[in-house]
């Protein structure tokens, strides 16, 4: 097993350690997001069926607001925070304008 | 207790419980993503320490390989799994950069 200064074999056991760490924690993520996705769909399917309008500003406002706060309690970025919000959901938006265009029926962006 | 089809009080409960749980899912992302900028400094510091560059593309393509298989088996894009990679690594050099600015040390955008 290399040690943290083997560098010359390309092995550091400190920096394996750091990225098995990222690994993990990225699997997590993945895994959250797909399961974040199955829901904003059931949402878009819901608020299709129940006639309800696709986008709720104050929902959202609310959704970026406590993202900050989260964010500022869990020692990251605020702005990085409502950037990360802004991504996802425009990767909803993205879904539900591929489900609107097969399904003729525009969906929520409600994320 | 509003029911589903209560819409003109602004209360659906089904509506609410699936916003719930992407309030929940959301709150787990942003914890987990402070956890591994948390990891991504360490990286950072150690890498200026040790005196190793601060790139690595053959870490970065296998961490793009494999969020994509995990993406697939999550049910998720890959296109969008390797694009919030890179989102997230865009983070990780902006503070990096930060950090060199104030401290004379380029390190890791190893995410």
């Amino acid at each position: 097993m290399a040690g943290p200064t083997d560098h010359d074999a390309g092995r550091d056991a400190v920096l394996d350690g750091y990225r098995s760490s990222i690994d993990n924690i990225d699997a997590a993520l993945i895994h959250m997001l797909a399961e974040r996705f199955k829901v904003t769909r059931k949402v878009g399917a819901h608020k299709a069926a129940a006639g309800m309008p696709p986008a709720d500003p104050a929902r959202e406002a609310a959704q970026v607001q406590r993202m900050r706060e989260l964010a500022v309690s869990a020692g990251l970025d605020p702005v990085f925070s409502e950037k990360f919000l802004r991504f996802v959901i425009d990767e909803v938006i993205r879904h539900h304008e591929s489900a609107g265009n097969s399904a003729g029926n525009p969906a929520s962006n409600d994320g």
